[in-house]
């Protein structure tokens, strides 16, 4: 079996001189829509399938990390179950299904998916359940697009940040490496707990699941492995605005040749809402994946 | 001033295991939709920019080649005039534009668009008229290209053809580097010149400009020197419906998070139909260019 090296896609770093006039400061974006399953998430999933002992892996997704979960257990040679909402969206479903995994479908009106998820885990007792951010070997697994990023000497690094996994895994890449950079979260402004959280200094929730476009971030809350990196970790949390986040969208398809997905957008919107801390910087904006229904991204391009 | 090597970027290779499970074939994408100005002509107009003495260069494009140009006149110093069509896309005129070229639009139902060029060349003796296809210095640039193919080990290589510039770069890279690669061009059934000349043995051409989507290939004919490499290093051609082209977009959106314009998506079209051809090779498919209007993407996207 690879290692996680090996099995990874590194990066793809892209520079857009269109963009960057656009913006007006030097911009690299680091692309991770071309990674396995089409988001960073292989990169933590893959780093947990490979390394936990358990020959079955449980997980609760309706995106990116159900994807790359399945997809890794597939190399690994382990069973995986997945735990989606009746509500899912059919090409969601079909795409942790053509990696070979068990879905369970919840209907979330009956049963809460956390308590489907302990009912399965009582009735699998040797599967190992893993949370998509929450969990050690996610943030390892993640911590190599810091360690990608620290190669390039930039002055600054802006993550999307929904549960955390992948701001706290670049973190400690950047350590790691001993990076100059400083580092930034993007989160939607609907489901702004993490600016709270640092604001506040301890974990703020969510009442309840942040409906922003930025799908990958409808988190209630950071995890807690995840805080204890982001709290000292993250200089500062820019709140971006679901219109912002789409004119980023449009901006990476126009100018970049790019296409994200919401979430993936959430740094360009985040800098664009704030040029003024960044001029003269060299910055990395991190597009986290690129999964997206076809007709949402056709409305977001309908401007 | 960079050297052509120093100042392109190298070919963004992708494979998505999706895409590949959905056509059956061990498939490779080049993608030249992150090349400076989107898509692979700069590394033809930089070659020509960098090698004329000529201070003033002029061309007759709407589409990439004009935006390669001017940024390439832009890096080497240079003045750059390019001919447009009045009824060019405004977004397309403003691309040229920001890059610092003289642009020169033309009413194409008054003046033809070559005798526009012919009226200004001979205002401008000093200038270096530069085809975007049928040039040796473009050929030249385009090879590299094909070098990088080389450094691969595909069994067969494919590329969309329009006038020949690509193709026959990349087969003059191909040769130079002793590649056992078979090279397979990808033209529009509607603009299928190239198909009609290499059965008959010499140029064909188109009695109008081809109207199919793929505005890349909207070709008369292949140039004289393309056609000079493409008679003896190309397999064959694949005449592609504009139907499957627009399938192509949508599959590389979809399973591979890649944005193509129509032209980028002929070699993907082309293989869907001739599968059977490609059975247990290692492909490499050429996506040319990223560049297309949101709204005909959207089009594209609607199915």
């Amino acid at each position: 079996m690879k290692t996680l090296l090996e099995a990874i896609r590194p990066t793809t770093f892209i520079e857009s001189e269109k963009l960057k006039t656009h913006v007006g400061i030097d911009l690299t974006i680091a692309s991770e829509t071309f990674q396995h399953t089409g988001s960073f998430k292989f990169r933590a999933a893959y780093n947990l399938a490979a390394s936990v002992p358990n020959d079955e892996i449980l997980t609760a997704s309706s995106g990116n990390f159900g994807q790359a979960l399945a997809y890794a257990c597939l190399l690994a040679g382990k069973k995986c179950t997945v735990v989606m909402p009746e509500t899912s969206a059919r090409i969601k479903i079909d795409a942790v299904k053509s990696y070979g995994a068990t879905i369970d479908l919840v209907d979330t009106k009956v049963t809460g998916r956390n308590e489907r998820v302990a009912q399965l885990a009582e009735r699998m007792p040797e599967a190992y359940f893993a949370s998509a951010y929450d969990d050690p070997f996610v943030i390892e697994g993640n911590s190599t697009l810091g360690d990608e990023i620290s190669a390039k000497d930039f002055d600054a690094v802006i993550s999307p940040i929904g549960g955390g996994g992948l701001i706290s895994g670049i973190s400690k890449g950047l350590c790691r490496q001993s990076s100059q950079a400083r580092l930034f979260g993007a989160e939607p402004l609907l489901g702004n707990d993490a600016f709270r959280s640092l604001q506040a200094g301890k974990i703020v929730r969510n009442e309840t699941e942040p409906m922003t476009i930025a799908d990958g971030a409808r988190t209630i809350s950071l995890g807690n492995l995840n805080w204890e990196i982001i709290k000292s970790g993250v200089e500062r949390i820019f709140e971006v605005s679901d219109e912002k986040i789409k004119e980023a969208v449009r901006l990476l398809f126009s100018l970049a040749n790019l296409k994200v997905e919401p979430t993936g957008a959430l740094t360009l919107g985040a800098i664009l809402e704030n040029k003024e801390l960044f001029a003269g910087k060299k910055v990395c904006l991190v597009a986290s994946g690129g999964n997206v229904d076809p007709e949402i991204y056709r409305q977001i391009l309908a401007g």
